[in-house]
């Protein structure tokens, strides 16, 4: 195989690919990058079996072929040259040269693609379309509250879930529960799939969020299939029913506050300050009237903030894992925020008229003689 | 202790001392900011028994006194406040409530002061004056071949050596040897000195380096002072007499090259991509005519390139550790440079015609046939 490309194409490629190559495996041909140009096009391809991405990079195809690559060893070279053409050359017995300008890389380990696994076909019919830009956003605004747990996987992925023109995201881990609305520009027919926190993430570090590109989206049973720009990134899907999220959700209240964001993000950060990792103190919210004091205790010292807020209904002290409230408030654009609260041990809801993001976060106990 | 300082000032000062504040330590006292307002300035000190830097801050004395406080903690918490004043108050039982605005913190630890060790007293007579910007470049220039040698504590530090108005900086590790002259404005006593590495880089990062300002510097036999601002820095000297350089330098060469320092460094930085951390292949120069082959052989493959270059005297085949020669080249500000070589086995020297550096660096072993 020998092909040429500018170093520029070839680092975007690899920069994109590179985040399907899994960190530590066992497997040494997952640690690798297939260059492909069997076919007329130059193709890079990794796969860590759950996760593939495959991009295609303008060049020259002088001999056509396949060929694995140590993805570090590839990466690192490639970056370190200067900003011209490389000729990347494969012989048969799986020597490659790499040159560029009057640099010359000889005898670089490479092997054969035969032991590569391709991406999964997936039926690329009736895309999804959302901008970059929505897709990064909603999984920025949900990805915090999934949950590692190893007992029940789906805690580990994300419910996209279409009705109609409405795309429902949500995730939960036991103790929170974020979900954001989005209307699309077209109806679709109903989806309702989970897909896994991991290819959320990497997906939201390949796509430039600045541009209002699209990003086609494709569903079949077992896989989803993300197409923008060259790039082309499969994931498996996470099997078993998502759990029934419409029965946590109440609009029932007793008090709802309207209060600034900032202020109350800045307090509660400030607050834990004085917390210990691993020390599970609450941030104490005491509603009074026009204004919430925050106070927390902890054994290097207390803290105590109020901020003034609208009221309506009925005064309430109300504990909160204070991390909890900050991860939600951080995804919130709004620059006032509506909390609906029932009692110190129901759940509250961080949601706006419009419906467009609901944040629940149960209280936590607290002794007011702390 | 009551005092009322802006927000910024306290920051700015906490930020200072803090570098004098030990990351691991089994005295508590020593990860402590010790306050005192006893003689109507707000001093901030911290030591860690080596290296000790006190600051004055701008300040309201409300109520005289001493405190010590957990630097951390106090440095988070005033860190997270507003931009505006703040009012640090000690009770008698060293209860201690910070406030600005509407937020307080209350029952914060703080100790007494009785523990603390201030500074060492330094005579203060006949400074040595250098500008910010010329002894932080001065430590850049020559720290990386300091060694954390247990058997030889001196290479752990810097020599610093004055005669007349020449200063000269001295580091090595054993495998290399860094020199710096600095020609300063008047002439001074001769002076003589080791300055632990650990205290040249806490002050380079602690002296902003963009302006024109002076460090005073004095020194007495076990201690080096340095006052610039409202910042003192004390740290002791290290014991011993520093090695006698003059018998390691040479003006003889047989081979003498002029090379662009952008292309050789690259080019080195390019050839230890190949080698894998602990490996420890050589780069090889081979100065032939008018240019070099570079070459590196190590299992990942190889590399070779050729730089142009003018050449006096015989063609050599040498080997180097590629680091050495980086951290060198680094550090040059030429954008050509001069190598003194005399054979394969000899150090070389990388030094310019006015004598204000000499990087010596010693050749490795290699084998041709590798």
């Amino acid at each position: 195989m020998k092909i040429l490309c500018s170093k520029s194409e070839l680092t975007a490629g690899l920069n994109i690919v590179s985040k399907a190559v899994p960190s530590k495996t066992t497997m040494s041909i997952l640690e690798c990058i297939l260059i492909d140009c069997t076919d007329g096009n130059i193709k890079l391809i990794a796969n860590d079996m759950d996760f593939g991405i495959e991009t295609v990079i303008k060049g020259k195809i002088l001999e056509k072929g396949v060929v694995a690559y140590d993805a570090n060893i590839l990466v690192n070279l490639i970056r370190s040259l200067p900003d011209n053409d490389v000729t990347i050359e494969t012989d048969a017995d799986y020597n490659t040269s790499i040159t560029c300008e009057k640099i010359n890389f000889n005898k670089i380990l490479s092997r054969s693609g035969e032991e590569f696994s391709y991406l999964p076909k997936v039926d690329m019919n009736n895309p999804v379309v959302l901008s970059k830009l929505t897709l990064k956003d909603v999984v920025r605004q949900t990805i915090f509250s999934i949950s590692d747990n190893e007992a029940n996987k789906m805690m580990g992925g994300e419910l996209f879930e279409i009705n109609g023109d409405n795309l429902r995201v949500v995730s939960l881990d036991g103790h929170r529960i974020s979900i954001r609305n989005i209307k699309m520009n077209k109806a679709y027919n109903s989806i309702k799939v989970i897909i896994p926190g991991k290819t959320l993430n990497e997906i939201s570090k390949i796509i430039s969020g600045n541009d209002d590109d699209n990003v086609d989206i494709y569903f079949d049973s077992n896989h989803v299939l993300f197409k923008f720009d060259n790039t082309t990134v499969v994931s498996r899907l996470i099997e078993g029913d998502y759990f029934k999220i419409d029965q946590m959700l109440s609009n029932d209240y007793q008090t709802k506050i309207n209060i600034n964001k900032k202020e109350l993000l800045n307090c509660i950060s400030r607050a834990t300050l004085l917390i210990k990792e691993g020390d599970k103190k609450p941030v104490i919210l005491n509603i009074n009237d026009n204004k919430i004091d925050l106070n927390i205790n902890s054994v290097v010292g207390s803290m105590n903030e109020s901020i003034d807020i609208e009221k309506e209904g009925k005064d309430l002290m109300i504990g909160f894992n204070p991390k909890f409230l900050i991860d939600a408030l951080r995804v919130i654009d709004d620059e006032s925020i509506n909390i609906y609260l029932v009692n110190a041990k129901a759940p509250c809801f961080i949601r706006d008229d419009e419906g467009s993001y609901i944040y629940l976060v149960l209280p936590v106990n607290f002794t007011t003689a702390n």
